[in-house]
């Protein structure tokens, strides 16, 4: 795997009417973006989701793929008509839509020749030139084009393809993240916090969350850096802050 | 509220680090999808989630406003550092940012005068003009402004204002939707699907979902449409296909 010094930034694309209906929770973005940074140290950095229309699909997977190091897409590479995933994308690139000879015999052999029907004959077409992202858990194939992967929606068989797809990335810094949980509200301590982000304005990204637990309501702070020893620094800041304020840390 | 006959279409902006990186799971996607099509028969058709950097808030709610009738944002509305979704929108809008004397009141009686700090303060700031959106949870009021309204990110404070912002939307019709979950595989009945989808291209919204349940696989085929009618005969027909082919209607 290729390293890169520079933060990486990528955007995830979900493409689904069952999301965007409220129908299905979507459970992708978090789980991508938690294993891009741990395994890649790629940081997700915008998120769309999109109908499984095909002029907004081509609309947004060329003016993703040209902001973002990486697009990440999900969903509509199945084989049902509302599918439309990888046609669309072959049009977006202006790339020939056909079967892959890679993918084909993949899913031959998987489903065998008796039942190979049309349908699922559907799932070896992509665009021409698409490098396989191979999947363990039901055979059909993700894949990667220009700088744009095409994962499936199913979180189940997404999270199994993922190890697959590394060898395709240039890895960048990994982001550390430290949370302090406080049993505080935030407006008590918010100009404490803003007067610490100027302080490490381009070092630690520090973001506050209020949280409600068995009743109880609390605050977590978390530091977010790529540099181990200042996100410690921070920390220490933080915690002296704390101690001087009487706020109680609040136990997990 | 006013009607509409046309289908009314919105945006969600989710402005938040935290669900970015992963570290939140989102809820609030299909929360407010589900309550505005039962409560409003509003659709929501795009999504986007966004950092909390201003110049990314002010080019998203811009875009968005232009393309959809509402876009409803998340997050940034609170007291700390990182909350500038109130500030940035004022930009876009090139409106002023400053105190909203109402908001003020509200806010100087929930905490009391004594207690009522600058960043307790700061959650009276809103763009010039804003009309407020009440929070019946923890005081700290969201906004309308032009055609974005500005929700907190918390899921349990956003849901308590949902009611309040009821007004402020013109009604466009419901979207009923009926859900026949099948025991077998999406590559079985693709096909079939394919030519009931193009019957009632213009009416009905077929979608098919596969599903993983105490060890079975199964899929969902979702109808959705605005025509009660519609849906029922084109329900039937599915019913008809599913009969023929020997599939099971699978029990839940």
């Amino acid at each position: 795997m290729k390293k890169a010094k520079k933060k990486i930034n990528v955007a995830i694309l979900i493409i689904g009417n069952e999301i965007l209906s409220g129908r299905t929770q979507d459970l992708n973005v978090s789980f991508v973006s938690n294993w891009l940074n741990i395994n890649c140290g790629i940081s997700v950095t915008e998120v769309r989701i999109i109908p499984d229309i095909e002029k907004k699909i081509i609309f947004n997977v060329l003016d993703l793929s040209k902001k973002f190091k990486y697009v990440f897409t999900t969903g509509g590479i199945g084989p049902t008509h509302d599918d439309i995933t990888s046609s669309s994308i072959s049009k977006a690139f202006k790339v020939k839509y056909g079967f892959n000879a890679e993918a084909y015999t993949i899913l031959e052999k998987y489903y065998g020749k008796k039942n190979f029907n049309n349908a699922r004959k559907k799932m070896a077409m992509m665009p021409f030139g698409a490098k396989l992202i191979l999947n363990p858990s039901s055979a059909a194939p993700g894949f990667l084009i220009k700088n744009v992967l095409c994962l499936p929606g199913v979180p189940l068989i997404l999270k199994s393809m993922m190890p697959n797809l590394k060898k395709f990335l240039i890895k960048g810094p990994l982001t550390i993240s430290k949370t302090i949980s406080l049993t505080t509200v935030e407006s008590r301590i918010a100009e404490y916090l803003t007067k610490l982000q100027k302080k490490y304005l381009n070092d630690v990204d520090i973001g506050s969350y209020p949280f409600f637990r068995l009743g109880k309501v609390g605050v977590s702070v978390v530091l977010r850096s790529t540099k181990k020893t200042t996100i410690k620094r921070c920390e220490m800041e933080l915690l002296k802050i704390v101690k001087k304020n009487k706020i109680k840390i609040h136990s997990t």
